[in-house]
Order: C-alpha cells, then structure tokens, then sequence
C-alpha cells in the first residue's frame, strides 16, 4: 500500500489507529487451545470483529517467533486473511550489515521465499544506512525506523547529545537522506509527549508510528495535538488494551468495543 | 555453555574460531537441492567437516527466516546437529521492549517453546536495558550485544560522541552494569583495528564476537594483537570465506581447509 492509498484509507475510515497483534498463546482463551491453529484463530476472530476500526495491523514477530515454525505458519495465515486494504506492519525491530538485511528484506516482502509478503517492517537503526538500504530495494515497501521508542530503556541510549543533537534526531535527520516520506516512517512513542511535536518539526511529511497508548501509559489527545500532519501523519497502536479486553468467550467483542472507542475518538481528533 | 567452558574448548582445539551457518538457499552447490531439506544437508555436511577447527557455530537467523516456517524447521535441525562440545550463536540481533524482548528470549531459549536452545543471541542496544535483560533472565544463556560493527554504517551512528566518548563506548560502560563478562560478550567489527586495543580496555575480561575477517577485509592478526585476553577473550567468526569456499561437490572439504589453515593459525597465536 503506497502513501496516498494510506492516507486515503484513513479519511475513508476515520481512524488511525493499528491493532497490535501480540498474540501470546500463554494469554489467549482457553476455549481456542482446541482449534488445531489456536494463535491462528484467536487473529481471525479479532481481525473479523476489529477490521471496520482500523486502517493497519501490526503482528509482533517475536510472538510469533517464540512457537518456532509453527508460529510462522500461524504469522502466514494471519497475513493472508488481513483485508487489501489494511497497511500491514511485520514489527520486527530488524537490522544487520547489508547483506544479512537484504535476507530479512526477502523473509518479509518476498513472498514467493519465505510465504511473506507485508506493507512495511520496522528496522533499528544501530548498523546504519547499510542495514536499512536493503529493505528499500523492494518498490512499494516500507521501511519503519526506530527513533525514539516508548519504553523505559529509550533514556539509556537515544538521548545521548552531540553538537547536533540527540541521538533519535540524529537519525531522523541521517535516514531522510535514505528515502522521503513515501518509503519511510519513524516509531515515535507516546510516552515521550514532550517530544512528539519537536520531532514533527524534524519530519514534517512523514508518519509517525507511535506506540505506548494505553498499556504503557501514552495519552492519545495528547499525541495528536503534537504529531499531527496535514494527511494524518499517525497510525497510533494499541495491542494489549484492545486483544485482551476480555479474556472469555466475548474476547473478539471486547476487542471491538475497545477498538470503536478509540476509533470515535480519532474520528472527533480527524474533525 | 558456560564462560569456564568455553575458554576450556579453546584451549582444547587451539582455536577461538565462530563460523557463521549464513547458508543462502540461492548459492548452495545445486546438487543437494535434491534432498528434502537442502539448507540443513548443507549444514550438516559442513559441521561435519569443520567441528574439529572451531569451538562455535553461529547460525545467522535471516537466512532461515527468508525461507519462512521450512527455514526454521531446517535451523531446529541445524541446531540438534551440532555438538555439545560447540557454543552457539542465534545471530539475530534483536531488541524490543521488555515484554516483546521476553518472547523474542523464549524464541532462543525455550526449547519447549520453539523448538530451540541456543547458548546465546546477539541483541542490538537502541532500545537500552529493558530490551536486553530479559534474554539475562535464562540461566547460562548469554547475551552478545552490538558495540562496535563491522559495516560501513557502524560509521553513521556508532560514533556519536558525547562528553563521556562514543555510543559504542557508552554502549559497553553502560550494559556493564546489567551483566558481567560470564553472561554478555559484544560484538566488535574487525574492520576497526584501530578500536579493539581501546574497547579491550574498557571490558578486559569479556569475550569479543569479531565478525569482519576474510569477506569484509578484517585481519586475524590483527585482531589478535589488540583484543586478546589472558582467556583468549575472543571469538573470531567467518562465514562466507569458510562455508563457500568451494560452490561444488568437494564445499564440504573446501570449508574443512579453509577451517583448518584459520585454526593452525589461530594455535599459532595461542602459543
């Protein structure tokens, strides 16, 4: 899906938002562990409740990852069943030197080797722009580049300050010389409100994907006021407050109330 | 595997040398394409040939994931196949927040999980020490974190100097304090020898993963000069100089060679 297909997606829909699909076999009802693809079923029946919500899904690998090969297969079929016309996100936080990248380029946009065929990955950007390049060679790809992420940890190393700069504006300035805003976007965390419009400053086309809504304790309002662009510019995600509203039988229905709430609420935001 | 093991293997096989399983389904010898799984009878074939020579395997995870469940289902295999005696690397640079980092550990880790049960991941630094101690949370399980890179973007961010020195330096002082040298080792390119004898100093008792020689123009003497310990303190890795080294029938005994002609070196910098 290209920037204007986005961009459209959200006025049609009126929403920003991303489902996170965290999806932990250790926390999905119990009810589904008898289907023969339980982390499988659980995505289907969130995504069939949820889809009228949001305009992208964004699968956490490493869920995915933990139950080896048959965790992939599971990764395969959820993708598959995601509408066309839901941005698709492998969160992977991957980036090695340029050679390694262009294999994980292919495990994620090459379908035809790896079964995988997603919108967009998110990249770290420690290795630099040869760890980042590569996945820019598939045309029509994205690429999601850490800047500053919403966890505790974001202090230890993303703050630190040369002459230039901290460290997360350093790579946002560095990585627009990569790819414009039609390739790229920046992870932004909405724990950093304080941050948020700044950095708008810095980029002003690009998306922000921007987790910590909820869970870890982000203010929506709060994001849109600061990060807001003329097209949007946003996809918010919320993983854990929307799969997991419920933990019975009603799991897909509390997934979709708490979905239609933030998606009412983006709607007013949209104006 | 333990760090008492480990420098015990060493000094058993003369040898601090890591070879890197980055087997490309594309540039294997076209005759095992014939058998069931092509990439783990590669593998098995160069482990076969080579364990003598060296004391780790590193299997780099984005060829396997480029291939999807199957590529899994043939590093599962890989990984059984190697023996005992051999500490072993999941080359995957990964990072999340701390609960993702927890499942991205079991992925590693948790044999009843995955399938898989490595000794040790590499993990990238971006998203500071949440990301990072979940991986400490396995007992005897190591951590390699990303300091210094062999690329040619280790020089876009890396280098970043703040009034304490470079982010890499940061890197090493600061994840110092979340585990010592019996738990985490970091990733030092090759391609800096101008750096090692410096970083040495700043973690004198910790292993070096040195990617960089051969292929990426790093030179083991070098290396050796600058980084070695009184525990050898390093682990030397090469992968596409050793596993095609031959692109025929005879790979398997090419690999051995070129093993062999890096171990007798190698014993001869032991002394």
């Amino acid at each position: 899906m290209n920037y204007h297909e986005l961009v459209k997606q959200i006025r049609t829909k009126r929403s920003f938002l991303c489902i996170g699909l965290d999806t932990d076999i250790k926390k999905i009802p119990q009810h589904l562990l008898s289907y023969p693809d339980p982390v499988f079923e659980f995505n289907k029946q969130i995504i069939d409740a949820t889809h009228p919500y949001c305009v992208a899904y964004k699968p956490n690998i490493a869920f995915y990852e933990s139950l080896g090969s048959a965790g992939w297969d599971s990764l395969k079929k959820t993708l598959e069943y995601i509408p066309e016309n839901i941005f698709t996100i492998a969160d992977a936080k991957r980036g090695d030197i340029g050679n390694t990248s262009g294999l994980y380029a292919r495990a994620f946009f090459d379908k035809n080797s790896s079964g995988l065929d997603f919108d967009s990955v998110t990249v770290a950007p420690y290795m630099g722009e040869d760890s980042v390049s590569p996945f820019l060679d598939y045309k029509n790809k994205w690429v999601i580049l850490l800047a500053l992420t919403s966890n505790k940890g974001s202090r230890d190393f993303q703050y630190t300050k040369d002459e230039t700069g901290w460290l997360f504006e350093k790579v946002i300035r560095t990585s627009q010389r990569w790819a414009n805003h039609e390739r790229m976007m920046y992870v932004v965390g909405a724990t950093h409100p304080e941050e948020i419009a700044h950095i708008r400053s810095l980029a002003p086309e690009h998306f922000f994907l921007v987790p910590g809504v909820g869970a870890q304790g982000g203010s929506l309002q709060e994001v849109a006021r600061n990060g807001m662009n003329k097209n949007c510019g946003l996809l918010v995600n919320s993983s854990r407050n929307i799969i997991y509203a419920s933990s019975t039988n009603d799991f897909a229905e509390a997934a979709a109330n708490e979905a239609r709430k933030m998606q009412e609420e983006m709607s007013t935001i949209l104006g």
